[in-house]
């Protein structure tokens, strides 16, 4: 049975999780696209239905992600092309998508192995520049993002957009500022913060591991109390007019100096 | 004499800068936001006319800047709350705006000095990456960021806010990927390019300059023929289940290298 009329409940529902409200009530988001919903398959995500307009499937993957959900005894929504456009948020829809249920971990629940680091964004606005943090983060060989105070979602769809799939396979969790800190008393993990005054260059720094990197807002940066609780702060270099760097840009730089610090140990041992 | 209505023909006409080829029709763009309007000014960028909505204007720093502009003789259009409104994408409108001719180098005529580098995107698509790049590129002491055949606008609103000012501090160059290789053939300047699949790794080239750092889009990266045609090609190093990073952190990455290469052989001469 195709659903045809865009007013039917259930697309209601999935239409609804573009608002972050709705998909913190449900526990559930919305991804489309067949890189993406393959990504969720092959990453084992919790996905609870598949979307499937099958008048807008074109390529042979793509069908066979399908058979292979169906083979998962994951439900399959049959939609017509005009409820699936109701749905899209993509130009030129695919017809393939996906609703999942979000997966959080639980802070205090972390225990972080010797050679583990992290991403802490403090109060991060801009779904994008998460979403891209995200899929930096899985290049890096980060464990993942925590997401401290009010952030904006990783389920927005310019978050899952940007990060690529990166989403599934790294670990999420949200906290207070308050939370974090208790959790670094707890388990000895060592904070780097960033600052542009800090006297520390970022790549003169050993950095020592398990390691948080934590970065502040995209307009304030990390507060004065919040650098006196860092470890160690450091600063990115900035010639030119520039005072600060994008969010993204700026975590990328600190989180690859840690990796190819972490490669080149291992290269020597 | 205040303009109160939102179908003014000079209203109608800068509303139209939104659309590209109204850009591009009449060299011109928009830009909004007391911030944004300050760099332009200080950076002597070529400010055809102010748009202030006084009745929005809450802060001196706002006020002192309507001074300025007037004190060099740049015409300032009065316009009402609602008009400005009409006017603005933001959310919460600053009351200051002003149109900007656009101010292309022309890479016919660049020759570019021992120390120069530059960035040259090819057939990049996203505006925000567009005007992050250019961002970074003034943080990372580079002159400039070459658009090679069709990219999206660095005068794209999108792009335009996330340069954060820099649009108006480094050269912006376009032209055809043909007439950049017959310029690298005369002015003899090294093409360093990026690749998943290049042997050297970003961070063990030595950097020669002039440099110019090429990328390529977000989709497809440097074409086989492309990379061929660059004097290098580097990788950077990736893990976990990523074949990719965002644009602007890969460009992010590599020119910091060559930036704090070159701040080290400074610091040793």
């Amino acid at each position: 049975m195709q659903i045809a009329s865009p007013a039917n409940p259930r697309i209601k529902a999935i239409r609804a999780l573009r608002q972050r409200h709705e998909r913190e009530r449900s526990g559930r988001f919305f991804i489309e696209g067949i890189r993406l919903v393959a990504e969720a398959l092959q990453m084992e995500a919790p996905v609870e239905t598949l979307v499937v307009a099958p008048s807008l499937l074109r390529s042979d993957f793509a069908r066979s992600l399908v058979a292979q959900a169906q083979a998962a005894a994951i439900p399959v929504l049959e939609v017509s092309e005009a409820v699936f456009s109701s749905l899209s948020q993509k130009e030129g829809p695919q017809g393939l998508a996906a609703v999942v249920r979000q997966r959080w971990q639980r802070l205090e629940e972390l225990r972080p192995a010797p050679g583990d680091y992290w991403v802490a964004l403090h109060a991060a606005q801009d779904p994008g520049n998460i979403g891209t943090i995200l899929r930096t983060a899985d290049a890096a060989g980060a464990r993942g993002v925590m997401l401290l105070d009010h952030c904006a979602d990783p389920h927005d769809p310019n978050a899952v957009r940007a990060s690529m799939g990166a989403l599934f396979a790294q670990g999420i969790i949200r906290a207070s500022l308050a939370e974090f800190w208790r959790w670094k008393e707890q388990t000895g993990c060592t904070v780097v913060g960033t600052s542009g005054a800090a006297a520390t260059d970022y790549r003169s720094l050993r950095y020592p591991l398990p390691l948080v990197l934590l970065m502040g807002s995209e307009r304030e940066g990390l507060s004065p109390s919040e650098q006196a609780s860092c470890d160690v702060m450091v600063s990115i270099a900035m010639t030119g007019r520039s005072d600060s760097l994008n969010l993204a840009v700026a975590t990328a730089l600190v989180l690859y100096e840690v990796f190819y610090q972490c490669r080149s140990s291992h290269n020597f041992s």
